[in-house]
């Protein structure tokens, strides 16, 4: 590979905007949006955690933008840029890091972000990277776990569970013919840009698994929450798995869809927020704690786990 | 180890501010300080390569600040806070997290900042830590490295080259009887709270070596550099290695010293915003490229290498 600051101007510095002053100096500047409040989110990517080895560079970049832009959604925030820190070991052939940051201008554009500022590093074995973006909201109005009332319904956008069958398929152990699962779990869409301010009581986005994330804010509100199984919008490549799947859906997460809880008279402005985005409704919150699954006789399911967690 | 919720719970939400939102939510949200401009930088720690398996977890914990710190120093920014990632492999005993907390909670103390967010994962073998710093300038001080001009006077903080000298000393390969030295590497004192704007003409801290820090200076502002080896101050305990630690002492780095530039008449305004720290003069900036070394007759002498690069 070429050496470190080479790699840097190559790659990296056509990619800064102009808070990132040509990646020539220790940090970036920052002129906040006047009136507004900034938004901070991290998240890692890390090979043979949340990567294969053998992975598309340009679909692991836009993963790690989305993971990050999937949390801003959750918030209600407009993205604006990140910051981006990568470790690479040395045998690492330049063809990675050319499509890695193809991968990051792809979506650059499309989210309307640009790259203020990062930290290159060797690793010792394994690719490890992460990214801090940053957005902003009005004051105030940013989303929190912590609204959800007894009464509120509870809604997802999207479909749940494509990305954990998506991931079963990579590794063989299930089939994904027209290579939609697998499209979701490598390249999922953050839901950023719709004006839930105001309209919901609670948000969270669907990284570890619809139970444990709607466990998140029934915590964070002090309430309980039941949902119904058949209500868990499927897609017809998911759906065609069955019941079997079930648990794996509700649980593997990886999703990026938006979990929100609403007073049900904000029921109509959430859908009319949302547009084209299919939204659903798949339960309701209650007195109580925890997050009860029950199937269409009314049973409550019991699963081995509510979701993901790092060990 | 505790679960990772109980994890964050247990280290990471005393440390948070209230931009942190007690760690219960997707992403920070930040007033930014009524007309200042922020500025941000993030820097990795990653085992095997900044820091070894067996080091102190607080003082990686403090080193990963500081040297963030540093870059803050080197634009001139009042820190604020941060967002820290860290992705742990499966065996590291629950001590290791709460030694690491604790040397976080105690350069916070220090340096008056908080935790504002994070993510953390489990990594499939080696340690590796991130932090996002944000700080703030007023508009348009921030400092730079673009500024320098021929004929401006090059000065230095602290001491050059005990860190490497105690990195070596740690390897074994010399005799650190006093512990300073090791000191040095294992825990730098970032420059911060300087009032440089307005005095200095550019500025950068020696994070990769003397000679390939002040090199980027003169890259960014399209000058060169003539340095006086023996002006490059050095600490009691490194100058008693002589003049073979010389090069090491140059192109090693990991001093988070400041390195800037001045024109002459600013020379003593910089030595006053220094107050106690010492400052020395090392040299000056000609036109032309890069920087060149002269012993005491006046002889350019010549390095195998300028700095650290990662592969």
């Amino acid at each position: 590979m070429s050496d470190e600051f080479s790699r840097i101007a190559r790659y990296f510095a056509p990619l800064a905007g102009e808070e990132g002053l040509g990646l020539a100096n220790d940090a970036a500047v920052l002129k906040p949006p006047p009136g507004r409040e900034l938004v901070l989110t991290v998240d890692q990517m890390l090979e043979g955690v949340h990567f294969l080895s053998g992975d598309d560079p340009a679909l692991i970049a836009r993963k790690l933008l989305r993971r990050n832009l999937s949390d801003l959604a959750a918030m209600g925030a407009v993205p604006m840029g990140y910051l981006l820190t990568t470790a690479l070991p040395a045998g690492l052939p330049e063809a990675w890091l050319a499509g890695f940051a193809a991968g990051l201008a792809e979506d650059q554009k499309l989210y309307g972000i640009s790259l203020y500022g990062g930290d290159s590093s060797s690793a010792r074995r394994d690719i490890s990277l992460s990214a801090t973006l940053l957005g902003h909201v009005a004051p105030g109005t940013a989303l929190s776990r912590g609204g959800a009332q007894p009464g509120d319904e509870i809604w997802v956008t999207g479909t749940i569970g494509d990305a954990s069958l998506g991931l079963k398929a990579r590794f063989g152990e299930l089939t994904d013919p027209t290579g939609y699962l697998t499209q979701r779990s490598l390249l999922p869409e953050p839901r950023v840009g719709l004006a839930l301010a105001g309209i919901v009581s609670a948000a969270i986005d669907v990284s570890d698994g619809l139970l444990q994330d709607l466990g998140h804010i029934c915590r964070v509100s002090g309430v309980g929450a039941v949902i119904a199984a058949e209500a868990v919008p499927v897609s017809p490549q998911a759906a065609a798995f069955g019941a079997d799947m079930l648990e794996a859906r509700l649980t593997d997460g990886d999703d990026y869809e938006l979990v929100v809880t609403v007073p049900p008279k904000h029921a109509g402005a959430l859908k009319s927020a949302c547009g084209a985005l299919p939204i659903t409704r798949i339960g309701h919150i209650v007195a109580g704690v925890g997050v009860e699954v029950h199937n269409e006789a009314g049973k409550t399911l019991r699963f081995g786990k509510a979701g993901w967690q790092h060990f």
